[in-house]
């Protein structure tokens, strides 16, 4: 009889094949040799994703509209927890919910990228593994199917943690991670978007805007995870901001400002205006608040996010810790948002 | 008569000429206004400097070389000490003392920065005030004569804290910044260190072999700066890793990681293995140490430097707080190091 251990495993390649149209990298997503059988107590997984903070109001929704987001997020969350059901990793469920949501263009991230200056897509990543407390990270790819997963291959296999630009699709092509053409990302929205920022820009510059959502720099997505053996990873994937020029690197590949995890405090995902994510530190913010003062994980992403506030910085982070408590805390009108604490536990909302 | 802030002002410029040899861009530096007539307490000013960490012993330096090196931060330090001491801003004082460090090939930083495997440069910088908590950063430009001034230019300039690349170089160009050929940073010494390296790599990767400083991975510049208003300020400026690969974007960039200041705890610049200080958010980390333990700030950097040798990181840090406490701390064989209270109170140091 398979273990659930090998059973995960199963289940997730055959996720990971699914998302990722390829098969040739899932060795990448080898999961590490657990000693399942030895653990005495298993704890209960939890899986937390957003899609985005910004201007997310009801009454800017259709019931169809809020359907569909609901939908794609139980989508992302579905899949990542079944990893997590079936004893895999907190690192996997974190990879597999974000490359679902990377997939669909109703987010930021990935396919439906908002697109840069130039009417290119601009990649970032990051993702951090709590138990060994390594991380990867890349900045400004355009050819990578999957960010997140690269970032996961540079903390795997590069002795660097952060990658950028040619070089790091470069990176990505050693070591057999899809590439596309980067006409892949690109949706007619996320173009028709860019025209119009471009064609506004004289007055106001750096505006998003998405006939839903009518926001101005937000959009990400992100998750978090605690596994069986009590593990804790975070990742978050982004395409940045609409109409972004010069190069601009946000929060999202960022250790420290958009990801952060470490086993004895807690994981985090952040996502907002990146600038003020990076000036105020916040994924670790979050988990120095709670080392060195020893506040709770409610406490100290309030903490964080209310600092954020009275800086007039916009956005929100979802954040889990060791004991599988849940934070999805945001000072802007909404943040696509989204967790399992088991089949049955499931919390999807949008607004406020 | 001319009042201290106006000769400050003057010798700025002056300096600001001698260094950069751009008095075009020299309004980037234009003080911000300050009440000094209606201060009553004006605080002592303190300027803080490093030329990197690593494995620098005594036993390789002949007392030419070392006084070579002394020297040469001694010039640096002056530099800066004069801006502050004639009541310049820290942020003055931070970009001239790296200016100054930038321009001498000794270091690791503009001219006689490290090169790529490519033999190119791909220069790193980041810049932060801690009276506003704005921030600016740059990474990977090749071009930029001076890339603290670009990321101080970014803070001011730019409705983002961190450019990259191509994009950066545009910004840097759009704004008046000196702009020389690539060939201007490049050293017979760092070109023959780069061959050295990729010549043994199939046994060693990214080995820094330099004659002096046996080293693997080190080398950065940075000052950090208490002014007479009680503004901290911190800036670092570095060529990266000899033989980096793939867009690989260290912490001296990385706000949090590498570089941080904030007038209510601390300003702090770093220098080492940058991958393990962008994991362990080091220069944040002092800062939340301060402000969430109520460390001094001596035990502050002392705590995370052992937390890095325990995670087997090497490197060290420079740091200063409100009250002028200055910790220079590493756990590598040395650090170009060195500070100033006053005119007569000047310490510089290489070896532990």
């Amino acid at each position: 009889m398979k273990s659930l251990r090998q059973k995960g495993v199963g289940l997730f390649s055959l996720l990971f094949i699914l998302f990722s149209c390829s098969p040739e990298t899932n060795q990448e997503f080898s999961p590490e040799e657990k000693p399942l059988e030895e653990s005495a107590v298993l704890i209960n997984p939890v899986l937390v994703i957003h899609g985005g903070a910004g201007n997310i109001l009801r009454e800017n929704f259709t019931p169809e509209q809020e359907n569909i987001y609901k939908n794609a997020l139980k989508l992302a969350l579905k899949a990542g927890y079944k990893i997590l059901e079936n004893g895999g990793t907190s690192s996997e469920a974190v990879i597999i919910a974000i490359q679902t949501l990377e997939a669909d263009s109703l987010f930021n991230a990935g396919v439906g990228a908002v697109l840069t200056h130039e009417k290119k897509v601009s990649l970032d990543a990051s993702f951090m593994d709590g138990k060994t407390g390594q991380a990867g990270a890349v900045a400004g790819v355009t050819s990578v199917k999957s960010p997140i997963e690269l970032a996961y291959t540079i903390m795997h296999k590069s002795k660097h943690v952060m990658l950028s630009g040619i070089g790091a699709e470069k990176f990505a092509q050693l070591n057999g991670l899809t590439m596309v053409d980067p006409s892949y990302f690109i949706t007619k929205l996320r173009l028709q978007q860019v025209e119009r920022v471009i064609a506004q820009e004289e007055n106001q510059e750096h505006v998003f805007y998405d006939p839903i959502i009518k926001d101005k720099k937000m959009g990400t997505v992100g998750a978090v995870a605690l596994d069986k053996y009590g593990d804790l990873a975070a990742g978050t994937s982004t395409g940045g901001m609409t109409n972004k020029k010069h190069g601009r690197i946000g929060d999202s590949p960022i250790i420290g400002a958009g990801t952060f995890a470490d086993n004895a405090t807690c994981a985090v995902s952040a996502t907002g205006h990146g600038e003020f994510f990076i000036r105020n530190v916040v994924a670790y913010d979050i988990s120095a608040r709670m080392k060195y003062q020893n506040s709770s994980l409610k406490d100290a992403t309030q903490a964080s996010i209310d600092n954020l506030t009275t800086k007039k910085g916009e956005g929100g982070v979802i954040a889990l810790d060791k004991n599988g408590n849940v934070a999805m805390t945001f000072n802007s009108s909404g943040m696509f948002r989204a967790y399992a604490k088991s089949n049955d536990e499931i919390v999807i909302e949008l607004f406020d």
